[in-house]
């Protein structure tokens, strides 16, 4: 957890931290879940494993399978930048780049994982990996001496971090080691926010825009019913944003906080300025899930 | 601590661990003396610092005044790459690039420091910063359960850090937290090669050549007489390996190990390698100290 002092007073907040996940072994919070999913695919005799992703869930199996000598199939929309695609063959993954879009790639990763037998590593279908997800939650409650903060702010695609975040701090509370649990507040990208609209009870559609923040393109989110769960137990808001703030939200956090997020991981940031703007976070605490730090383009 | 089977399989070592300092906040172990530098700028009340860096210290450095509000100017040497100075820029650091190498950035700010009464964070001339590069050998010793390891490898180029580690790993000995200390490896770059030099007692020069592992290009080390003496108090060694070496150890890292390390932290791996190749390592444990993973080039 990294104090943003200049942040927090610009916001007129009483503190802000920033959960800076860009400091786990391939630079991004998906090794939370890659570590469980290598761990059972081991223990259960596995030697290859897949997944469907905009990058950084491939970029983090890949890693952990290089050290783990395990195969490592990637499905990657055609999107997928230059950036992604040089990690992934760093780490020697067999790379499967679709024709389409996110949503594609995944319905390809599982056809191909059920075909071949292979370990599953896609959070919205393997029921596990949610238990590592969730221990972001636990290291928060332990770093904040078993006080839960008022607001956790994170970037929204398939629903699965926010969602194993909500799940971490209920058994935290559980427990008995908090006493509260915070308010989640989720971000989307205004070109592509399903789950805005979903958790206004809108289900109209239309998320045929083109959004910057690529880790959050996603249309068809697979964790919908367990993220919105979340945040309706948690009474928190679902917040689309545009890529003009985000992208000044990116700089804001290098020159006031001192840390480089990814342009996806910034939506947090400028989720919680457009929130400060609507209503006043006076004497309150809030943290900020910087999910990720690898750069696509500079800025 | 990342453990690294199958390389140590390949070497024969007992076991081969990775300290991966890449997970420092900004991407480097240089983060560590920082921290000591901006507490007691701080506590000393002022408001500028400076340092002369081939990048990472740099980078470090306005990192961290970014998050505490300070000013930040840092001396990079000419060949500074691209990569350095986008990461410089945009944590707003004011940065004079020389005309020259690093060794005429670095006095060109000592000179600059003097002048303006700024805060130094330079490692060889600020004698408080060693305390914070030490603590990567007091972690080492808490993570292997206050087991010293046999050897430590780590790039060298003032002699700073694998100095710090030195010290750091005297203290736990001299406290009785380990019965060992582990006998240091340094690392430098065939072409510029002082210590290697210096440790077998030449004096006569002649580092003209130009060498890809910038942070280690260092023709007049500053930190001499500390790196010397722990090298010789832990019975260790400096060699010089080729950069076609250093590239090889790159790609090995992350095709085997699932560690993305930048150029210059390779010279590690590739040190190690050669060690093997003149002497067993059989029942020997290692670290290697990867010292950062900001990339210049893809690889």
């Amino acid at each position: 957890m990294v104090a943003a002092p200049r942040l927090a007073a610009r916001l007129g907040l009483k503190s802000l931290l920033l959960k800076d996940e860009t400091r786990n072994p391939t630079r991004c919070l998906k090794d939370r879940a890659t570590a469980i999913a290598v761990t059972l695919a081991t223990a259960n005799g596995y030697r290859d494993m897949y997944c469907a992703s905009a990058g950084n869930a491939a970029i983090s199996l890949a890693g952990f399978c290089a050290n783990h000598g395990l195969g490592c199939h990637v499905f990657v929309p055609s999107e997928a930048s230059q950036t992604r695609l040089n990690w992934l063959r760093r780490y020697g993954a067999d790379i499967h780049v679709s024709t389409g879009n996110y949503d594609q790639a995944y319905d390809e990763a599982e056809r191909a994982g059920a075909e071949n037998g292979w370990y599953s590593r896609n959070c919205a279908f393997n029921p596990f990996l949610v238990e590592g997800k969730k221990t972001v939650a636990f290291e928060m409650g332990e770093q904040l001496g078993w006080q839960a903060p008022d607001l956790i702010v994170a970037p929204v695609g398939d629903g699965c971090t926010l969602g194993a975040i909500g799940k971490g701090f209920r058994e935290l509370e559980a427990v008995g080691l908090t006493d509260e649990i915070p308010q989640l507040i989720g971000i989307q990208s205004e070109a592509i926010q399903p789950l805005v609209r979903r958790h206004r009870g809108d289900d109209s559609g239309g998320d045929n825009g083109n959004a910057q923040a690529a880790s959050i393109a996603v249309r068809r989110p697979r964790n919908t019913l367990r993220l919105l769960s979340e945040i309706r137990l948690s009474n928190g808001l679902m917040l689309g944003v545009s890529d003009e703030h985000i992208s000044s939200a990116q700089r804001t956090l290098a020159e006031e906080a001192g840390v480089v997020a990814e342009f996806t991981s910034a939506a947090a940031l400028a989720g919680l300025i457009q929130l400060a703007e609507h209503e006043s976070l006076e004497n309150k605490s809030a943290v900020l899930v910087i999910t990720g730090g690898r750069l696509d383009s500079d800025f």
